[in-house]
């Protein structure tokens, strides 16, 4: 087999081995077809029973209730961010944000460039985004509550999600779903940019209850539409047929690992051995709030960024790659997504404890 | 090796074999690299070499002149449907467009939607779109003039690009972009969704005038701002990675094979295989004006529709798919795109000979 890395990069990231392996297998001729599903018309009955397969997992995955409709779109979070607010607010109507990081930054500037009302009714940017918000109401006119589940940059990830009074809530989980099970009817749309934990970039992933796609007006242009897109069964255009596809891989490969509660066993006990070196060393710092820390992303320092330099160089002679923080916030990030296994982590950990013991 | 069909889809369509096959050895680690294209951040060295390469790649084979750019987007063309009157259309415009088939009604029921100004100045709509129209006057306060230029339902395609009189001529290449040379100086915006000539479904590419890239206003979204995309070299966001690692592996092919003057000869070669037995024979019968006929998508009847779904299934059974016309408009359609072989269109026109003789 080829020599792959431990791979810890924050997006696009890992993939499971057997979900590239079977891609492989079926590259030049899908189950015996004769063509690539990237070669496959989007109408075909091979497509169709790909995408049905996928959203079907989904829903039992997700235990989706009927009134939940799964769509895949295109652009990413970053398009959601002008799509939410253009569909969902009605005449007279404001929208919520809760601001915890760079991405919820992001959302709530494309709301202002759009031009449309908004309030931000909490925010951690006082202390550089290090924890989760907890006290917050409400505006009266309210359309919708967003927020980001986890922030990829900062690493921190609601322990809970908020309650939101009644109002839509809106959630940006494009780093954290499938990463543990989720109350569905607590939410009102949530969306994913799925080169985390759900396939290749180029495929958004949305989930919608289904009053609230029937309210999308009929002026904003069609493929963010969640009226028109989902009503078409998210066939409207051609879709990115190979990112469904390999999200199909994906999702009964979570189905296969034990679905999603022993997924967030599994990454519960893989961040427990970063965070428990963070917790007992003088030589590394965790950089959030221990209630907020983040089950995908953990960020810490070194005592000094050359050793932070020397660290991630040193990891990359190891075979573990992507562990730089981001270029705005320095540091260390271990990206630890569904498909890093726990012998990663643990090879992260047991390089964490050489290092120290060398540089400390 | 893998049996394959062959494949006359529509779109998504055929890609080259030594494509597939360089995807499927690098599958699991990229040129040694321990990791997937598709597991890659970004903004990863390494993928910062194969975006550059692409872009580098479409700059020499369709000669762009200095002042055009190449931009990756996400959502096809029914994205750029809404992103091109968005961008270009400056106060007290209108544009201009020339409905030649089921996607020019697209993109104008589009602009029409969104509540802009426009005015058909042409159409084909009165012979059941059967032909490209000559004549037409561009309108006084134009922003732009949108055309198609290959309309793969009723198999027409624009023998010459029209003059647009100062304005800048916008085109939908999507199904026929990379199949001749271009002198792009004739137009101010190309866009193609890729999953035709250019690479899987989930990736367009546009090719814009500087100039025009500079005048996107500031309240529309993000991620169709030509300006915003454009100014950040097409990784504002996550771009679609994989997407982008095939469309650089097709443009290699495609300089491989000699580059496009080659691939137009080899083009019309395979195009006047089929024609010519439309026009010699009593029992196919083409659909469209000659001087308007398409290189990619041929589009012919037989003389009964029981005969034509015959047809359809005796060619699978002869290993060929693909190849009943559109839903909309019935018959039959070979989609004979760039990676389709002329060994593939000779297999079909023996099959269409020997079909004739049996039922004709």
């Amino acid at each position: 087999m080829e020599n792959r890395v431990y791979n810890f990069n924050a997006g696009p990231a890992a993939l499971p081995v057997s979900v590239l392996k079977e891609v492989r297998e079926d590259l030049l001729s899908y189950k015996g077809e004769g063509l690539s599903v990237m070669e496959m018309s989007h109408r075909s009955k091979t497509f169709d029973s790909i995408i049905k397969e996928a959203e079907q997992l989904t829903r039992e995955l997700f235990a989706l209730p009927q009134n939940y409709r799964v769509i895949y779109m295109q652009g990413g979070a970053s398009l959601q961010f002008a799509a939410v607010p253009l569909n969902l607010l009605g005449e007279g109507q404001s929208a919520d944000y809760i601001n915890t990081g760079s991405w919820s930054t992001k959302a709530i500037q494309e709301v202002e460039k759009l031009g449309k009302q908004y309030t931000v009714i909490a925010s951690s940017e006082d202390k550089n985004f290090s924890y989760i918000p907890g006290n917050f109401q409400i505006t009266d006119n309210a359309g919708y509550l967003h927020i980001t589940s986890n922030n990829t940059i900062f690493g921190t990830q609601w322990p809970q999600f908020p309650e939101s009074a009644g109002v839509p809530l809106v959630c940006d989980m494009s780093s954290d779903i499938g990463c543990r099970p989720l109350d569905i009817s607590k939410f009102g749309l949530i969306y994913a940019g799925a080169q985390k934990n759900m396939g290749p970039s180029g495929l958004t992933i949305v989930i919608i209850r289904e009053d609230l796609m029937a309210g999308s007006p009929a002026n904003i242009p069609t493929l963010i539409s969640y009226k028109i897109i989902g009503g078409k069964e998210s066939l409207y255009n051609t879709p990115p047929t190979f990112g469904i596809y390999i999200n199909k891989l994906i999702l009964q490969w979570l189905k296969n690992m034990g679905g999603l509660e022993k997924m967030e066993k599994i990454n519960r006990e893989k961040a427990a051995l970063i965070y428990d070196i963070l917790d007992t060393s003088d030589f590394y710092r965790g950089t959030v709030e221990k209630e907020s820390r983040s089950m995908m992303n953990v960020t810490f320092r070194l005592p000094a960024e050359d050793l932070e330099k020397k660290f991630v160089e040193k990891a990359i002679e190891n075979g573990m790659i992507g562990l730089k923080g981001h270029r705005s916030v320095g540091g260390i990030r271990a990206s630890i997504y569904n498909a890093v296994s726990l012998d990663a982590v643990r090879t992260l950990t047991d390089f964490m404890q050489e290092f120290e013991r060398s540089n400390g």
